[in-house]
């Protein structure tokens, strides 16, 4: 039988509503594998165990535990830039330490409301951006985990825990996912609650999170939007095979070997398992949009973290005072171009997603690179962040050096519900 | 000679750059003002009055005061669900009496970057809805404010301060500045930071502020765009007539006669300027999106409340918790056509605006209504919020009472620069 910290989120919520586990049992799994690991992966700053052992035995005393919401008992790990009222909050920043919230952020107290239970607070880089915290790939301790929410994806991908919040500025989700080898999501742009959540660029910041299956997203986004049901596993089953559109995109020869060969063969897998797979070549303009997206990062950071680097700028490392000062020399007019380039592109992905359900690309340039001193590369992910696009990591494939390699799945911006249906679909036939 | 604290920002900036006012005599003119007044007006629920005169004299000490920043030496207010750094924030809630950020909101920490003094905290409605604070309408105390930006509205009016954020949900910055008869600028959704700002509804929620001429509107946006410079005069000025849209909305019937014929008063005015006015019907499905506004406001608070509501439900007003027991009602299905509903209307205005450059609406039903257990209707406002156009209202009309009655002045989503320039030319031919 798969130990209880193995299981994914769905699994272990139907085992539980089975009553074939509880939600201590769960949770002391989790805590005993981040006990074995931890000292490895070094995927928490801040750990809960105490008080939420409470909290799941009383989880698990009288009631059922499927009448207690629909995360019931779900351990949850939450990105140290995400607010937590009863644990420290540093933002990965030097600026602060000790820092504790008055509140919880609306995501976290959403998860609390539908019992779920967030068990402590994973690794970020600073403020989410390239300066990393100390937390290592699970498959290699000598590789990156990626970033920014390193510690999110090592702890899901090590089995510490079934869910993880992430956010996404440029590919600080989907990057990870691909590394870790789990399956991330983040988000169409604006539609979940980011109160609560460490701005680092407000036209861009997303919520999203690592799991372990696609049903998990779903899981986890029937809370958060405020819907109050899952929806039925039925439902997510009935999908048709997609009609995918592969898609190379202008950054396709920054792709390594691996990479490529990740997204040819699950085109090819697809397609074998009945999907009808096209090739989409993007317009043209949309080949300047990751540089509008970085320009839109710095010009945001700039504004977003103000108050730091006005009042602690000797607290904040030269990587992010670098972006903000790149920030404050973008020109308006030229941050205006940009915003209405982005509004151009998604109505010309309008027309894409007409043709198409959902575009298959690289989640990142390859497999996680060597060493600890950087995340890696967002290249394959500005994009879509800029866009708003819906993104789905789906993982699987292996690299040269047995580090997982993962594709990404793109949806209709706002068609969240249509990328998980398409996803669930797709998730067992790329390999 | 006016007195300093009655002029607007842009004439402060102009004598202090010409060195004919200091900041400490700007802010003690500020103070003195509010020593003689808020006693009834009862706009400030904290005032910074010792620390900022530091900051004044500081100002005023050595080099030129123009070149310490746009907002040198102006005095700001800001609405009390702002986080401040130094003053307490309570969100206008009985949930957080004591509370005190531990860091500056991005639109405080810009304007501080800037060189502006936030002066205190003003007074908001619980959270930024209905539960009014204790403020009263400057021109008549027997009468509200309106709200949910009742300090800020109603110090700026009274003359206390020259800048005083606000922010708008439903019509929390347009109505406040009709009721006390201000300019109030609602920017256009999303291009304004709104990290530190307590979240209401993340759909809607946009920052905004208060003031006494158009030009003041550009001179803080400056700030908080992350354009350095401020565009000159010259530039504002050169508008052409605009031509004007004048736009009953299917609410016109729920404009009193006062509301009415200033707006159709101004539009008349305008035309006698040189303006072109043509009427503009909307499209029969904005009759709906009122419903819409109303049902994404709760939908979202039900999210963006969840710590509080879950938490601490017992020191929440049963206007708040009703509102978000509504959205935890509304049906998520119901939600996302809302959603729908508003991207479409979005794609109705563009068309209008290839039409006209601005339209010309009623800012609230008529006078501040008397009493001061409500606030007012935001039945004008809850279409534009929804959209997300840039507003402003322009003042000068007065109603039956003696009181002010406002027009509302919509521009193009996104395109905050044109809908300034066309209300300069706008605001000395209204009356």
């Amino acid at each position: 039988m798969v130990p209880a910290n193995e299981l994914t989120a769905s699994q272990a919520r139907k085992a539980m509503v089975r009553g074939d586990l509880t939600a201590e049992t769960l949770l002391q799994s989790c805590l005993d594998r981040i006990s074995a690991r931890d000292d490895v992966v070094k995927a928490w700053c801040h750990l809960a165990a105490e008080t939420t052992l409470v909290v799941a035995k009383e989880l698990d005393r009288g009631g059922r535990i499927g009448e207690k919401g629909s995360l019931a008992g779900l351990p949850v790990g939450v990105k140290d830039i995400i607010d937590t009222v009863d644990m420290p909050t540093t933002y990965g920043s030097a600026v602060y330490p000790d820092h504790r919230p008055s509140m919880d952020a609306a995501c976290v107290a959403l998860v609390r409301a539908a019992g779920g239970i967030a068990l402590g607070k994973t690794v970020s880089t600073e403020f989410a951006y390239f300066q990393p915290g100390y937390t290592t790939n699970p498959h290699n301790p000598g590789h990156t985990p990626g970033g920014s929410s390193s510690g999110s994806a090592a702890a899901v991908a090590d089995f510490m825990v079934p869910f993880a919040f992430g956010t996404q500025t440029g590919g600080s989700v989907i990057r990870p996912a691909a590394f870790c080898g789990v399956v991330g999501y983040k988000a169409s742009y604006g539609a979940l609650p980011l109160y609560g959540v460490k701005a680092l660029s407000h036209d861009l910041d997303t919520l999203g999170w690592f799991c372990r299956e696609v049903a998990d997203i779903h899981l986890m986004r029937a809370a958060l939007v405020g819907a109050p049901s899952i929806v039925p596993d039925a439902e997510l089953n009935s999908a048709q095979a997609p009609k995918i559109g592969l898609c190379r995109t202008y950054e396709w020869d920054q792709a390594d070997e691996d990479c490529q060969a990740a997204v040819l063969a699950a085109a090819k897998n697809l397609e074998a398992a009945g999907a009808e797979v096209v090739d989409v070549t993007l317009p043209p303009s949309f080949a300047d949009l990751v540089e509008s997206q970085k320009r839109v990062m710095a010009q945001n950071a700039a504004r977003d973290l103000a108050f730091e680097y006005h009042q602690h700028r000797d607290r904040m490392s030269r990587h992010i005072i670098a972006l903000i000062e790149e920030g404050q020399s973008v020109d308006f007019a030229i941050y205006q171009q940009d915003v209405a380039a982005t509004e151009a592109g998604r109505g010309a992905l309008h027309a894409i997603f007409d043709q198409v359900d959902v575009l298959l690309c690289p989640s990142a340039p390859g497999e996680a690179p060597k060493g600890l001193d950087g995340t890696g590369d967002p290249i394959f992910n500005r994009l879509w962040t800029l866009l708003g696009n819906p993104c789905v990591n789906l993982p699987g494939h292996i690299g040269g050096n047995g580090l997982p390699v993962g594709v990404q799945a793109v949806g209709a911006m706002g068609q969240d519900e249509a990328l998980l249906a398409h996803c669930r679909w797709m998730e067992q036939r790329i390999i």
